[in-house]
């Protein structure tokens, strides 16, 4: 290391500055510098309340995306919600149908989990090539939080599911009553009702005062807002799981109900959009996630895909969470491409966008978890590399 | 837990409240609800820049304290200090001094890691009895976070340490210069100089643009806007390590250096100043963190100390982390007294008040770990139950 601490040693005398006089007070609650800028992107748009904006992943340091920069993908825009008056509501084939205020479910056994949440429109836009410019444009609808809440299948089993009651409609307060069906064995597995995001409240973004959170699951059937969820003997087939979140294959047929999201890492920095000052030694950093389970590798190359390196995993890797993966090289000043994929402990390993392309064709939006690789120039710029 | 469940059930129709308008629009930089009002405690004081706030421990969850709520501590206020003008000066007796800008130490190897810090003043106020009358003034200056940064041990290997350089004076670029040595053992160790906190840009209360933390030593010793690393033969003896952080014992003398933060739990919900609506179910959670290590269990007693349980800890459990513990409980009704104590993976046991005192005397304001003990009236009313 000492060659890549030399090189970047300033030869500067230290900066002059320093305070002499008494900085701000204490303060109640705290706020970012005014020297930071980064913020999540959108395109201006004459419906920004059936928009998204997304989190600058170039930006973000460790696994915990900053609630203030978590994605958004909203259907009718951000309802202001009174948590003292919001209820849930459990009815259909159950025994007891049942009215929770948000204080009964803060009252109940909780959970604290770190997850990721991904839109399963994220990355849309680079399937047939490079897309967009940087990896906040391109993948910027994923974020990781610790969440907490209550087990769902703490909330059904007091309800008492009945036989026959295999899937469960839930349906968000915003305006466009967002609605969902998730099959009961998910329910009963892993499913939280949220109330609480990075150690406060759930942010209004992201459903307050409560949200479904089903771990690993495309974002939208997280169910924001939350308000019902209605146990049924099938699925509602809401204009969400029809029209909407489908995958239309290169035959004309359509998958459904593609829950899962598949395992997906990317470069964040460098990224695309960003320039090296110089050859020299980097430190190249990452994030990785499966919704099947746990990162069990990430392995980078810098020879377009010629061969690949084991990356280091930070601690914890958790499951369903961001992996924040770093690899130290050096770039000797030429034009190369660079990228990353990752393997969950499922065995499944992240595809290329031609292998992508060539099970699934190019109709879909959705479910992109290809490959990104990114070209530097030997002028150190960095761009959208997809072939 | 039917019995917990059909005791809070609620009786009332689903609230009426739906939204038909659209809500708000995506956003660059997200804010909490304007219902949630949660704060920072602190009392009026005419210097507010040399004061403390604290965290309001008994509406958080999960482990990871939300930033703006971290607790504060300062001697001269925050100083608003611009990252691109701010340096870190490594020099004394090193072979190469050096100066880093802040974007030198983010190209360098980085690493994340989930801590606590809490100032040695903390549940300072409870030595003599009850003190303060909820959990956030008595013991809010705790808190954890995701930090990122560059090890210290690698900048102080670029510079090379010479013989006879045992510890390491760092100093803050407040307007008071505070400065605290730091052996070296501890720098070579696990020390970092952190840029990021919970994903995003070091908070500037908590040092903005470079702190450093040592993972479970006293807060202090964590220097905020750090500008300054001297390595020297000796401790520097400053104002912050001799005639104050230091603890007065009953005979008069005094132990300096006390750097580690020994194993403390708290039950944060159920607390002082709440009041249980009447008997029934009930969960109980509290956090639990030991500067040495990581936390080996945590036992909960609600008949005053006759019998304690084992209480259930949120994976992941992580070293010098808070640690979220739970159980679920039942509350006859009647007076009682209730408390979490904990052990960490080096045996250590924290404490009964009585036996601290016994060992440390009731001079000292600093590193009181002793077990709170919370008493619930059989009207439900939860006070300070310290005896």
């Amino acid at each position: 290391m000492t060659a890549a601490l030399a090189a970047c040693r300033s030869k500067a005398p230290p900066a002059a500055l320093e305070p002499r006089a008494l900085g701000a007070p204490i303060s109640p609650y705290g706020s970012r510098s005014h020297f930071e800028k980064a913020t999540r992107f959108f395109r201006p748009t004459t419906i920004p309340e059936e928009a998204s904006s997304r989190t600058p992943l170039q930006d973000t340091y460790g696994i915990v995306t900053p609630s203030s920069l978590h994605f958004e993908r909203h259907h009718a825009g951000v309802p202001d919600l009174d948590p003292a008056a919001h209820t849930l509501t459990i009815h259909g084939l159950v025994d007891r149908p049942t009215v929770f205020t948000v204080d009964d479910l803060k009252r109940l056994p909780s959970i604290s989990r770190i997850v990721f949440l991904e839109c399963s429109g994220n990355s849309g836009s680079e399937w047939r090539g490079p897309g967009e410019s940087d990896v906040q444009r391109a993948h910027g609808l994923t974020s990781c939080s610790e969440w907490t809440g209550v087990r769902l299948s703490t909330l059904l089993k007091e309800c008492g599911v009945r036989p026959g009651g295999t899937w469960v409609l839930a349906e968000g307060a915003d305006a466009c009553k967002l609605a969902r069906s998730v099959p009961i064995a998910k329910a009963m597995d892993d499913a939280l009702v949220v109330y609480g995001q990075n150690g406060e409240a759930l942010r209004p973004e992201q459903g307050y005062p409560l949200r479904l959170l089903l771990p690993g699951w495309e974002g939208n059937t997280n169910v924001k807002w939350l308000r019902r969820l209605k146990v049924m003997d099938q699925p509602a087939m809401t204009r969400w799981e029809t029209s909407k979140y489908t995958d239309l294959m290169a035959d004309g047929s359509a998958r459904q109900f593609t829950f899962d999201m598949d395992a997906k890492s990317l470069i964040t920095r460098p990224s695309g959009g960003q320039k090296l000052p110089g050859p020299g030694v980097y430190e190249m950093t990452g994030l990785a996630w499966s919704g099947r389970g746990a990162i069990a590798r990430v392995d980078v190359t810098i020879d377009g895909g010629a061969t690949w390196t084991k990356a280091d995993l930070q601690e914890p890797v958790l499951p369903r969470a961001h992996t924040r993966f770093r690899w130290t090289w050096r770039w000797d000043g030429k034009e190369t491409r660079f990228a990353s994929r990752c393997v969950d402990d499922t065995g499944y390993e992240q595809p290329s966008l031609a292998a992508l392309v060539d099970a699934r064709g190019t109709n879909s939006t959705y479910h992109n978890n290809a490959i990104q690789v990114w070209k530097i120039a030997d002028d150190g710029t960095i761009t959208n590399g997809i072939s």
